[in-house]
C-alpha cells in the first residue's frame, strides 16, 4: 500500500492532520495501536482555544462543536476566599470553548469515515522505517498479517508513550522535563458545574479546578500527593475535600453526586527537540507534554499540525522545503510560549513544598499583583485563549 | 535628650524619613554609626521611581534632581544579538529619573543641617531598649560619652547590617531568602555612556548592564561567579569582557577609560517579617534586599518610610494607631510585590545552571513572549516605574 503522508495515531492530533491533509488534497492513512472505541473512551480536558476552533471548522468539523460547546468569556481565579474573574472576552477580545477532546475526537473520526479516508485500527507492531532516507515506510500487523504502508513522509502523531519518538535515536532527541511533586486527581459526574465558568482554586489545602464537559456534566480536580491512590478516595471524600478547597458560598453551591469515573494522573512539563528528523515529522504529546493547567495539550497539538499540513501543502503544491524545513523551529516557538504559560499557572495556583518559604511569598505577591494589574491579566487572557499561530 | 522618633541609619531611607517627620511637625534625632562623608563614599545605583522623585520634591529636596538628573523614558532588553527597546513612557505614562544614591543623600544631608535638625554622626555602640513598651530610648557613644536618648518610637533605617532588626528577637522575626548563584562585578568611570538609555544584556557569556550617574559617567555591571576576586579582573579585562556581552554595534560604540572604582556584589533577595516590633518599626534594606536588578531598593526604602511616616503622622495628629498599626502589612505588601519583580527580572536576564536545560529553554519562551505581547511589555514597565504607593 502506498499513501503520501502516514500518520501514526488517531487521536486527536492525527485526526485533525489527516483532514486538513484532506482538504489539502494529500492522501494520508492513519494507522492506531488502538480500537475506535477505545481512542473514544478516552477522558480528557477540553478548552479549545479560538485558534483550534477555527481550524476544526475550516475542515468541516464545527457543526456540533459550535451547537454544543460551552463558550466561556472568561474564568475565576479563587484565593485567599475570593473568587476574581479573569475577563477573557473584555482582555483579549477571544473567548474559549468548552467542548470535551472525546467529542472532536468523534467529530473528526465521523467525518473521516464519511469521506472513506482510511484509519487502520489496532495495528499491531506499528513500526517506521528509513525515515532518514527519501523512501520511509511503516510497517504493521493488520488483524494479524503483516502489511507495508509506504509514503512520502510520516507524521508522529502517536502520544508520549507512541512509537514515532521512540523510533528517533537518542542522540538525535534533545529533552526537556520538570516534574511537579503532585497530581491532580479527576471526578466526573453527571452533576450540574458550581459555576457556568471554570473556577481555578489555589487554597491552603492545594490547588482545585471546577471545569465542566456540559451543563449537566462536570469535571471536578484535586491537587494530591503522587502516593495517593483513587481506592483511597471515595466521592464523599472527594466532595467533601473539594468544598473545603472552596470559598464558601461556592462550596454551598456545589451540587454532587456518583463518580462516573475517577482517575490520578502526575503533573509533567515535556518537550523534545528538534520535531522533525529527515521525513519524520512529530506533533503534539509525541514531543510535548504540558500540566494540564491552562488547557494546552490539545491545542498545541492543533498548531503543530496546523503548522506540519501547511508545510506538506507547500511541499506537494510549491514543490517547496521551505515549510517542511521551517517546521520544528517554528512549532517549537509556540510549544515554548505555551509551556512557560502552563509552568507559570501550574506555579501561581498549585501547593508548593516551599510554601511558607521565599517561593511561597513570591506566590502570594505574583497573585496580589495579577489582581490589581490589567497588564498582567491581559497577558494572563491572551495566552489562555491561545497565542496567535 | 529626648525625641519624638529616634531614627537610626543616616542613609537616604534614615534622612528622607527624617524630612517627612519634620514636614509633619514631627522631632526626630538621626543616629549614624559612621562619618558623614563615609555615607556619602558609598557607591549605589540610582534610578529612582516617580514616586520617589514626588517624595523628595515634597519635601524639597528635588531642587537638584530635576536639574541634573536624567529622566529616562525607556530601556534596551538585548539578548539574541538584538535589542529590544521598553518604552516606559509609552506603555506606563512614567518615567525613571537616573540619579545616584550618593546625590540623594547629599540632597537630604543638606536640606537637613538647613533645617538645624540633629544628626549624630560616628554614633558607636548603638543600641534599642523597651520598644516593647511604651519607653523607648536609644543609647550610643557620642564621641565616647555615653548618652541615652528618650523617645516615643524607633525607626531602624541602618540596613541589612545594622543594630535594629539585629535588636529584634529571632523567634519574633521570620525570614525569607534567596541566594542567587552569582554576583555583580561593577565598574565606574568617567567615560560617556554607550546610550542615553539603560541596557539590559543577557547573552551566553552571562548579563550586562551599561548604565550611568551622568552624561560623562558611566557604571557598567557583569555578572560574575561568586569566588570572582577584584583584583583578578583589570580594567582591559573588564572592558574586554563586556564588549563581548554586548551586541556588536554596541560595543563598537562603547567607550572605555580608566575605572574609578570596581566591586563585586552577591545578588541576593531576603525579607524580614513583620516590620514592626511595638515602637520599633524597619525601613529599607534593614528589612529587605533585592537583587539590583530593576533598582528597586532604594525606591522600596522611600515607600516604607512614606507608610511609616503616614503612621506617625496620624498618631501624632488624629491620635489614633491605625496607620501604626497597619505599617507592617501595608510595606510589605509593596515589597513584596518589589521582590518578585526583582526575582523575576533577575531570572529573566541572567545566565543560570541550568541554562541548556528546561529553565533556560522557559527563559528564552519568556524572552520571546515578552517582546511579542504589548501586555507583557506594559507589566515590566509598570513594575520598573514603580507600582503605586
Amino acid at each position: 500500500m502506498r499513501t503520501q503522508v502516514a500518520i501514526i495515531g488517531a487521536g486527536p492530533a492525527g485526526l485533525l492532520l489527516g483532514q486538513l491533509l484532506h482538504a489539502a488534497g494529500i492522501d494520508n492513512v492513519i494507522l492506531e495501536q488502538r480500537s475506535g472505541d477505545y481512542v473514544l473512551s478516552r477522558i480528557r480536558a477540553g478548552v479549545l482555544e479560538s485558534g483550534t476552533v477555527r481550524l476544526l471548522d475550516a475542515v468541516g468539523a464545527g457543526a456540533r462543536l459550535h451547537a454544543e460547546g460551552l463558550p466561556h468569556d472568561g474564568f475565576d481565579l479563587l484565593f485567599d476566599g475570593a473568587r476574581h474573574r479573569i475577563d477573557l472576552a473584555g482582555l483579549s477580545g477571544k473567548h474559549v470553548t468548552v467542548y470535551g477532546q472525546t467529542e472532536v475526537t468523534r467529530d473528526l473520526m465521523e467525518l473521516r469515515a464519511g469521506q472513506g479516508a482510511l484509519t487502520v485500527y489496532e495495528a499491531e507492531k506499528v513500526a517506521l522505517h528509513d525515515f532518514d532516507g527519501d523512501a520511509p515506510y511503516v510497517t504493521y500487523l493488520d488483524r494479524g498479517e503483516q502489511k507495508r504502508l509506504d509514503c512520502d513522509f510520516i507524521a508522529g502523531c502517536d502520544g508520549y508513550h507512541g512509537v514515532s519518538r521512540a523510533s528517533v535515536p537518542s542522540r538525535a532527541l534533545k529533552t526537556f522535563e520538570r516534574v511537579y511533586p503532585f497530581g491532580w486527581l479527576g471526578l466526573l459526574a453527571d452533576v450540574p458545574p458550581v459555576s457556568h465558568e471554570l473556577i481555578y482554586a489555589g487554597e491552603e489545602r492545594g490547588f482545585a479546578l471546577c471545569s465542566m464537559r456540559s451543563n449537566s456534566r462536570s469535571r471536578y480536580y484535586l491537587q494530591c500527593a503522587l502516593n495517593e491512590r483513587v481506592d483511597d478516595w471515595s466521592d464523599e471524600r472527594f466532595w467533601a475535600e473539594l468544598r473545603r478547597r472552596l470559598d464558601p458560598a461556592t462550596a454551598e453551591a456545589l451540587v454532587t453526586g456518583p463518580s462516573l469515573e475517577k482517575s490520578l494522573a502526575p503533573l509533567r512539563s515535556f518537550v523534545a527537540e528538534p520535531m522533525r528528523f529527515g521525513r519524520l515529522f512529530l506533533a503534539g504529546d509525541a514531543a510535548h507534554i504540558v500540566p494540564p493547567t491552562g488547557a494546552k495539550g490539545l491545542n498545541l497539538a492543533a498548531s503543530d499540525v496546523h503548522y506540519l499540513s501547511e508545510a506538506l501543502r507547500e511541499h506537494y503544491a510549491e514543490r517547496s522545503s521551505a515549510g517542511i524545513d521551517a517546521y520544528s523551529t517554528r512549532a517549537l516557538a509556540r510549544v515554548w510560549k505555551a509551556e512557560r504559560f502552563s509552568w507559570w499557572l501550574t506555579g501561581l495556583m498549585h501547593h508548593f513544598p516551599d510554601h511558607d518559604g521565599f517561593g511561597g511569598r513570591i506566590q502570594q505577591a505574583e497573585r496580589a499583583y495579577l489582581i490589581s494589574s490589567p497588564a498582567a491579566m491581559t497577558a494572563l487572557a491572551e495566552n489562555y485563549v491561545g497565542l496567535p499561530f
